[in-house]
């Protein structure tokens, strides 16, 4: 935790926040051993950032000074992830990666070679999803909560969102042998799909390519979802 | 697992490998739900690896044909990782994705921010590091084993091993708040040093800069040291 987020919810005024949920708690007296009057680097949910005082600390409560709160989150990268839902631990990793590295909108998708298990996983609760944005944001020292939606059937997500998403922005379909290779330092703005472990099958790609996407490549090694995630993102930003 | 990995002792004549750990055994029934006759992807450690058919699989032992195998595996990163010590579960995962990506050399660091206990992790253990590397071959469909050493103290390894490593070699110290910008596509051979959570202290720092290494940075955002060892293998190569 390289920041202690707030919600809007904690902020009670425009000059105090009070935090009572057991996680941050146990948190800042566990990990941070935080005590009255240490400043720390806060932030609210969408909102500023920057030093505050803890105020004090009991039981229940930790009460912050965000009035000095000034500094605008990290810029976000222009990229909207589509990730083949991956198996429920690499999901949360997955999720944690790509929000540390500033991805604001994920959209989880089926795709033929998923599971169909895995769209029980308790992994997929909004408030487990929630968690684990929380914690990307934290480590990055980030405000900006990311939106993540699913799209359960691959059809109606190629054939009707897809497009959509597809005007103004780059798609690029990250798939083993795909003739290009993953461009680097790239300003566009980007639809990056990414398949399922096992990969996307062969009319899907056909399907995504007709719809505007470039399809790009990593090389020879096959990366588990959570290394590709990091590793696209950072050769494409 | 997207190929097999034999020893060089399972393959006890030029044509034929023997599996017998109960490790791969269950998975090649579990995951792979393997028959005799069928044809899976090989490699020998440190040797070629390609396509072979699976003779026999009873309880103790599964028999492949390897006389096909005939491909060289694929290119290795031209560098050498320096990564801080990290907590164990990260040293886990960093060691996978490094190992996926291509990286055969790693050195762990001792430095200021190591909480001493990590050295007495049972992750350290060789056998359970090569575990881990193990399933990073297997993920990236590579033979050649990574070497894994450790360095105890930060003074030693800067002053008496550093030197040595650098010479025709370019040193990258990752760093949050260095004045360069982590390099794309670069051909170099490198050496990359990598900070515990919370970072290099400002002397060590100074001492590896002092060395002969450039400081290079990833941006405003903190990373988890699994996350930045990825996304800054991505970048450089």
């Amino acid at each position: 935790m390289n920041l202690i987020l707030l919600t809007q919810d904690d902020v009670n005024d425009s000059r105090l926040a009070r935090v009572r949920d057991p996680r941050r708690l146990a948190h800042l007296r566990q990990v941070h051993r935080a005590q009255q009057g240490d400043v720390m680097t806060l932030g609210i949910e969408n909102g500023p950032l920057g030093r505050g005082t803890l105020l004090s600390l009991d039981e229940d409560e930790a009460c912050f000074d965000v009035s000095g709160l000034d500094q605008a989150p990290p810029e976000a990268l222009p990229v909207h992830l589509v990730l083949a839902l991956p198996r429920p631990r690499m999901l949360a990793r997955s999720i944690e990666h790509a929000t540390a590295l500033g991805v604001k909108h994920i959209t989880l998708l089926h795709s033929r070679r998923v599971e169909k298990s895995y769209w029980q996983s308790p992994e997929l609760d909004p408030a487990k999803i929630h968690q684990h944005l929380v914690l990307g944001l934290e480590q990055a020292r980030d405000t900006r909560m990311p939106t993540v939606d699913t799209a359960r059937g691959f059809r109606p997500f190629v054939e009707d969102r897809l497009p959509t998403l597809l005007e103004g922005r780059r798609g690029l379909l990250a798939h083993p042998g795909m003739p290009q290779a993953c461009p680097r330092g790239i300003d566009d703005s980007v639809v990056l799909l990414i398949g399922p472990e096992g990969g996307f099958i062969d009319w899907e790609v056909e399907q995504m390519l007709a719809a505007g996407c470039e399809g790009i490549h990593l090389g020879q090694r096959i990366l588990r979802v959570e290394t590709a995630v990091t590793a696209l993102l950072a050769r494409l930003f």
